[in-house]
C-alpha cells in the first residue's frame, strides 16, 4: 500500500511532508509531555502555535493591519449566515453575484437576515460561464456584496476581483483562498473553510476588515458577534486547536514552497496542463465552462461516453488516482488540484487519460 | 522526555492506545492511500467511519431510537444560542437553573432569542452548591428547563437528574458525557464538545429527541436548523471529519474499557481518591465544594498558602503532572480527571500532594 494523488474536492490532500511531521509529534508535541490536542487552549505552548499561524497567515496573504484574521468553526456556510448579522442591520439590503452551488448556499443563509437582492446570476447558463460586470445591477448604498470567486461544484473562477466601488465586497473564498497572490485591500471579508487548500476540515477562517464589525446593532447571542472573537483572538470559546495547528503546519509549508506567487504559478501550470489534455482530446474529454471563467482549482469534465464513467474511475482508483467522481449534482468527473496536490500529480492524471483514450477512445 | 500525566480540562488528555492508533494510520488509512482526514466525507470509507462512530455512541450511552445524535461544530457555547432558537418560538419561556460559569453563558446566549428567566441560581453562594429542587421557581409551561449537570470551571456537579415534569431537560454535559451511565430518556437534549471527555477539539455532540425539532416556527437560516443537520446525518455541510473519526476511536476505547458503568465506577474511585487527599490534609489543601455538589471531573482546590501555588505548579510539572493551574476566574488549583485519565495519574498526584506537603507543611 501507499500514498495515492488524491484528487479529491474537500476535505482534500495534504502535503505529505505536514503529515509526517504531525505523525512524528503526534503523541509528543514540542517539550509539551502530551499531544498538541490535549493541551488547553489558554497554555503559553498552544497560544504561541495559534499567534504563529495568524503571523504566517497574514505574511503569505499581505493582510493589512486594518483587517481581523479569525478563525473559527462551523464552514463557510455558518458563516454565511454569521456575515449578513454581522454586517448589516435587518432592512439593510445586500447584494449577491451567483456563480454556482455555493453563492445560491449563501443567499439562502442569508436571506431570514437581511434583505437580499440578485446582482447577477449565472444559473440560466447552468453556471458555465460568469456574468459581465457591466450587467450586474447592484443597488446603491448595499451592505455589501457577495460573490464566490471558485465555485468548487461548477468549476468556473473568477480572473479578475470586480469593482464595486465602495461597498464592502465579501468573498467566500474556501476553494481558492492562498492558492495565489491576492489583493486582500479589495476586500471588505474573505472566509472560508480550511479544507481545500489549508488544512483538515472544521477551521474556518474570516479575514474582516476592522471597521465593518460591531456596527450590526442587532440583539446577538455573544457566540454569534464575530466582534466578540475578534477581541478575544478567536478563542472567545474552545477553538478547534488541532485543525488550527495543522493550519499553521500548511502555511509553513506554503513558506518553504515560495509563497503565494510560486504556489499561483505552480497552480496555473497545472491548471493549463488538465485543459490542454481535455482540449486536446478531440472531444473524449470535455469541460463546460467558458474559457475565461475557468478554475485553476477544479477542473470537472465529461467523458462523451458517460457508459465510460465508472470503468474510467475504477481504471484511475487502480492507476493511484483517487477521488476524481463528479458532485452528484452534475456527475462526471472532477479533478481539484489544490496547493497540495504536485504537479507530478497532475501529470500522471493527464497520462492516464491519454492511455484511456487510446485504449476506449 | 516522556507523556507526562495531563490534568487540562479541555482539551485534554486522550487515551494513548487511541493516539497511538492515530499515529499510526495518519499517513494511510485502512486501504485508502490517504490520510483519514484526507477524505470527502460523502466517500462511502468516511460515511461508514461516521456511521460506526454513531452507532458505538448510540450503544454507550444506550441512546433511544426517537433521539437523534448530532454531530456538529462550535462548541457548547453555539449551542447554547442554536438551541433556544431551534426549541421556542420568540415569545415563549425557557427557565435556566445555574450553578457556575458555564450555565451564566448559556442564558446569555440565550437572551436574545426567548424570554428567560433564572429558576435557580447558586452565583450568591460563589457556585459552591447546588440550589435544592424544592427552591426551584419553574415557570409551568416553559419550553424548556435548562442546566449544567457538571460546572468544569467551579467543579461542581448534580449527583441526580432533577424532575422537572413533562418540561423538556435541556443539558450541557461537555464535561460529563459518558463519564457514567445516565438515563437518557429523562433528557429533551443533552448537548456538549468532545473535548473533555470523547475527544479532540473541534466536534460537539447535541442528542436531541426527535419530536424537539422542526417547530419552532422561525425563519432561519438553513444552517441554523438543527432539524437540517438531522436530516442531513449531520452533513449538512462538511463535518470536522477528523475529529469525529477520533471521537469514533475514543467511543471504541470505552467500549474496550468495559463501557459507561466500567468507567463511571473507574471515575468514583479517582474522584474519591483525590477529595480523600484534600480532606485528609488537615486544611493544607481545600476544596470548596459542598460535599454533595462536588464534581467527579473537575477538582479544584486550594492551598492554604496561595504563595505556595507557584512552587507547588513548578514542582508538579517537574513531576509529570500537568495542567493543575485553576481557572483564571478562581485562582488556586484544578484536577480535571476525565475519562482518559488513568487511576495512576490520580495516585501520582495524591503522592505528590502529600510529599508537597511533607516538605512545605
Amino acid at each position: 500500500m501507499s500514498r495515492a494523488f488524491n484528487f479529491s474536492a474537500g476535505p482534500a490532500t495534504l502535503p505529505e511532508p505536514v503529515l509526517r511531521q504531525v505523525q512524528a509529534e503526534l503523541l509528543e508535541w514540542k517539550g509539551e509531555r502530551a499531544s498538541v490536542m490535549e493541551l488547553s487552549h489558554r497554555g503559553q505552548a498552544f497560544i504561541d502555535c495559534a499567534a504563529a499561524a495568524e503571523r504566517d497567515l497574514r505574511e503569505l496573504m499581505a493582510i493589512p493591519d486594518d483587517y481581523h484574521a479569525l478563525f473559527l468553526q462551523g464552514g463557510a456556510t455558518t458563516l454565511a449566515a454569521l456575515l449578513p448579522l454581522n454586517l448589516a442591520g435587518p432592512d439593510q439590503v445586500a447584494d449577491y453575484v451567483i456563480t454556482g452551488h455555493w453563492g445560491e448556499k449563501a443567499i439562502e443563509n442569508a436571506r431570514p437576515s437581511i434583505r437580499t437582492h440578485v446582482a447577477a446570476s449565472a444559473r440560466d447558463s447552468g453556471y458555465a460561464s460568469i456574468p459581465p460586470r457591466d450587467q450586474w445591477r447592484l443597488t446603491p448604498g448595499a451592505a455589501f456584496v457577495h460573490y464566490t470567486p471558485n465555485e468548487t461544484i461548477h468549476g468556473v473562477e473568477f480572473q479578475d476581483i470586480p469593482d464595486v466601488g465602495d461597498v464592502p465586497l465579501v468573498a467566500d473564498v474556501s476553494s481558492n483562498i492562498l492558492s495565489c497572490p491576492i489583493d486582500v485591500s479589495r476586500f471588505g471579508v474573505l472566509y472560508g473553510g480550511a479544507q481545500k487548500n489549508l488544512g483538515p476540515a472544521g477551521l474556518t477562517l474570516a479575514i474582516v476588515r476592522k471597521d465593518l464589525l460591531g456596527k450590526h446593532g442587532r440583539d446577538l447571542p455573544p457566540i454569534f458577534d464575530l466582534a466578540n472573537q475578534a477581541s478575544n483572538d478567536s478563542m472567545f470559546n474552545t477553538p478547534p486547536t488541532f485543525a488550527w495547528y495543522m493550519l499553521g503546519l500548511v502555511l509553513q509549508w506554503l513558506k518553504a514552497q515560495g509563497g503565494a506567487a510560486a504556489i499561483g504559478q505552480r497552480n496555473a501550470r497545472k491548471a493549463a496542463k488538465l485543459y490542454s489534455a481535455i482540449d486536446g482530446s478531440g472531444g473524449y474529454y470535455r469541460n463546460p465552462v467558458a474559457t475565461n471563467a475557468r478554475s485553476r482549482m477544479n477542473v470537472p469534465f465529461f467523458l462523451a461516453d458517460a457508459a465510460l464513467d465508472r470503468p474510467f474511475l475504477h481504471e484511475a482508483s487502480a492507476a493511484g488516482l483517487l477521488g476524481l467522481k463528479g458532485h452528484r449534482a452534475l456527475g462526471g468527473m472532477r479533478a481539484s488540484i489544490y496547493n497540495a496536490m504536485p504537479e507530478a500529480g497532475v501529470q500522471a492524471l493527464v497520462d492516464f487519460m491519454a492511455d484511456f483514450l487510446r485504449r476506449n477512445g
